[in-house]
């Protein structure tokens, strides 16, 4: 029987006490993953761990530890892929910023990585970041270890999010259909945010059935989350969401509220979380970290 | 009892019938690891690929082959590692050769991947090379698989190739001592070297003995191939090594010539191959490739 958590009721934009303690450990388990400040190359580590660490959302994280929760598996060995997930995703976002790609200045509501350490010590400290996400995946030698480093490499690669950014550069300017945006951040955000949940259920040992649920789950998500970062960069105050609003707008870049409208993407929005959660219905109460992940990728207001 | 090939005795910048079979063989690895070109998103497949099969030395697939050649073993399971460390090197040479890095418009008698693709594409190009590097020696999934990433994730990372590129930043323009000059090469060039010997070694079963043995070998010759790298960089001619001569020198970088004068860079080239042949004495006529691969390393005109 399926519980109705109150937050199904009444969608928070904020995380509750478990999943902010989660993004306690998620952080942790980074900073002790990456070098030491204090150590050479002191400007690439100290631009590794600022890419690193400088907060965020911490959602893909705390994805990989809600997918262990719902298949009753909380142990440390989720914290090796929850770090590699968001190292991912750290090096794609200082990539990202570069002049030569969005030439963004502020992230998160300080000047992005090559503002502070110029753009040949940001383009490698991403590549780094890359690396290390593999490596410590690699170490962490679980049973599913090699499933999870393909996972992974596939996530990242041409298939995935580094694809989904070339279709982003070559869709600027033009006009895309629904299902090409969509298309476009499936791979871009999609696949990263998929293999976090992924790891996070071969960690715990999920079946095949479970895997295919939790993936039907990850990808109405990753999409909600793309939705809502396109309905933030129309509604959303930049001292807010963290990084200049309206500039995916202003730069030519098709977005859900370009291509059907503002009312239209809010529709697709709402049915996107009801997808979701309906995927995770079957695990019940320990589908509530997940459930309230899902609410938070639609509500969130940075 | 340790054969001495011929040419041991007579150096030659060339290789021979044996390896030249195998960069055929690692060429045919990597044309079918990589997307296809007719297949979306077409640009970054295009810039994956011209990156890729551009030609080039080979160096790195042909140690992962002689490594297990000198262990007894030359099947299929090491086109992976010798295709990974490839894609590796392949993706090290796009970012290096970027306006922000190096900003180089030639490479292997070619335009670099950023003048034909543009930056932003040559970007995600080196990014989804090096996420496939990893993605493929996972499928490879091999008893070994995960000590193999784990190597590889550290070879490309903070305290490898990534490092020794921010050293050799932060040391343009400033004078190193030799130690400092071949720390950072240890690093940025070494570092891979020697993990296409150790690849080759963990996919042929290597015991600890062997390991340690070839690593000694590995690190050796990726000095010297640096050595020799900088030595041609004074005295070779643009149109044979297919990148601009003394570029490294009018850079203000650090080199072997100008840290420690040419005839000493000769002397210390000789010694590291002697290393290097010395380390590999064990493995008898079965180092012969290993043998030719420390001579070419250290006489190659390009």
């Amino acid at each position: 029987m399926l519980l109705i958590p109150p937050n199904h009721l009444n969608p928070r934009a904020e995380l509750g006490v478990a999943l902010r303690a989660l993004i306690a450990r998620a952080e942790q388990a980074l900073a002790d993953a990456l070098p030491p400040e204090d150590q050479a190359p002191v400007d690439l580590h100290r631009a590794m761990r600022y890419a690193a660490l400088g907060g965020g959302k911490r959602l893909r994280p705390l994805l990989t530890y809600a997918a262990g929760h719902a298949l009753g598996y909380e142990g440390a060995e989720l914290d090796a892929p929850a770090c590699a997930v968001e190292l991912i995703h750290a090096y794609s976002l200082v990539h990202d910023d570069l002049p030569a790609m969005d030439d963004d200045a502020m992230r998160r509501g300080r000047p992005t990585c090559h503002i502070v350490f110029g753009e040949a010590m940001a383009i490698l400290a991403g590549d780094a970041l890359q690396a290390l996400a593999f490596e410590i995946l690699a170490r962490g030698n679980t049973a599913r270890g090699m499933a999870m480093l393909a996972t992974l490499g596939h996530a990242c690669g041409a298939e995935g999010m580094a694809g989904g950014q070339a279709l982003d550069l070559t869709a600027t300017g033009r006009s895309l259909s629904l299902r090409e945006l969509e298309h476009m951040h499936a791979c871009k955000t999609g696949a990263l945010i998929r293999a976090a949940v992924r790891l996070g259920a071969l960690t715990a040992h999920a079946d095949t059935p479970a895997l295919q649920v939790l993936d039907e789950y990850a990808a109405a998500v990753g999409l909600a989350f793309q939705v809502r970062d396109d309905i933030l960069d129309v509604e959303g105050a930049s001292d807010v969401i963290g990084k200049t609003a309206g500039k995916d707008a202003a730069a030519g870049k098709p977005t859900f509220p370009s291509v059907i409208g503002l009312d239209a993407s809010r529709a697709r929005l709402a049915e996107l979380t009801e997808a979701a959660l309906d995927a995770i219905a079957p695990f019940g109460e320990r589908g509530a970290w997940l459930e309230e992940l899902a609410h938070f990728a639609a509500h969130r207001v940075r």
